[in-house]
């Protein structure tokens, strides 16, 4: 079993946003590496039979009061991007094609900043030239990267992506996996740190100090 | 505008079982009452287009695990009671007349104690005889219970209580609202305590310490 955090999330989920801000200082906190896997909601929740929220009226009316409060008491930037929500493919086919060519931790960088650029800056990150400023700020060359935007392989890769989360039982984001446990939410962060620290009893395993 | 908090509540709702062992006491630390409100999750469930969690089973894998390590990371008895999740009728009716004819305080005890034995000691609380049981041990005559949880207008009250809350915008529980903020899930009950220590910084009004 991996000692990693599997930290499931989509561009566009403003929960999986502040999460991003918070995930690799709780994960070195408990030596733990992130594996940051960018999936879509809208295939999630087709699979789950779910709905997503900014299209149930009652329910996103009290979210937006609870993203704003979440993110003031946790001290986090955060406004809700023009046009929110959107379907964003093109950063999750960038990052997919930047973990492979560039690695993971270039991959997961990449992620933040985009995060960051979308829900405190309000800048397009659905924009090719964008993403390709975005990577060229972290030494990645724009052409191959809009090259890779374009790639049916990338398509086909970030499309899978959702579907081997569906086969984890992830059904919304940000979604976290540790330990063979899952987390949903960022108001789960606390439970994973504490879980963390002190790891369910095992039967017929002798725990030491 | 109320300085109470307005606690809505489902009996079938684990969650808002959680809650209800947490929000007596969080309440008082900050000089508030609690108004216990009865609601009915299948009527809010309706208006607002959102599904019953126990229905969509991918959520409802997940649920169930949480349930268990959030009562268990708060230190309170849980467990699913046979049959869950049912339609609860009769203890929403049996507090709402409780409250008209004896009071908000042994309504909400009457409550508190419905909520534990449905979900600490696996009890049938749709049972007449049960409710009556319980009343019973708080003083409240069997007879007129009984008679009460067959009186059209309790049912209409009872009815009347879900119209209520979906008004003041109320499409899940456990949902709290004070001083005209609402929070959604034993999960806030944090941010609820930070906002009654810190409320939110009003424009035009000076604030002294």
């Amino acid at each position: 079993m991996s000692t990693d955090i599997d930290f499931y999330f989509d561009f566009v989920s403003p929960y999986a946003y502040l999460a991003s801000t918070r995930i690799e200082r709780l994960a070195a906190a408990h030596g733990r590496k992130v594996r940051w896997k960018p999936v879509l909601m809208t295939v999630l929740s087709k699979a789950a039979g779910t709905q997503l929220t900014p299209f149930v009226p009652m329910k996103w009316q009290y979210v937006q009061q609870d993203l704003e409060r979440s993110a003031r008491l946790a001290g986090i930037p955060f406004r809700l991007p023009p046009g929110f929500p959107k379907l964003l493919l093109a950063p999750g086919r960038a990052m997919t094609w930047l973990a492979a060519s560039h690695g993971e931790d270039t991959a997961a960088a990449f992620a933040r900043t985009c995060f960051t650029a979308y829900f405190s800056d309000g800048v397009d990150i659905n924009d090719h030239e964008v993403l390709a400023g975005i990577a060229s700020g972290m030494g990645v060359a724009r052409a191959p990267l809009l090259a890779a935007l374009e790639d049916e392989a990338v398509k086909a890769a970030f499309r899978q992506a959702s579907e081997d989360a569906i086969a984890q039982g992830v059904f919304g984001v940000p979604f976290m996996i540790v330990d063979g446990e899952s987390f949903w939410g960022f108001d789960r962060l606390d439970q994973l740190a504490l879980v963390m620290k002190q790891p369910a009893p095992q039967v017929g395993v002798d725990g030491g100090d």
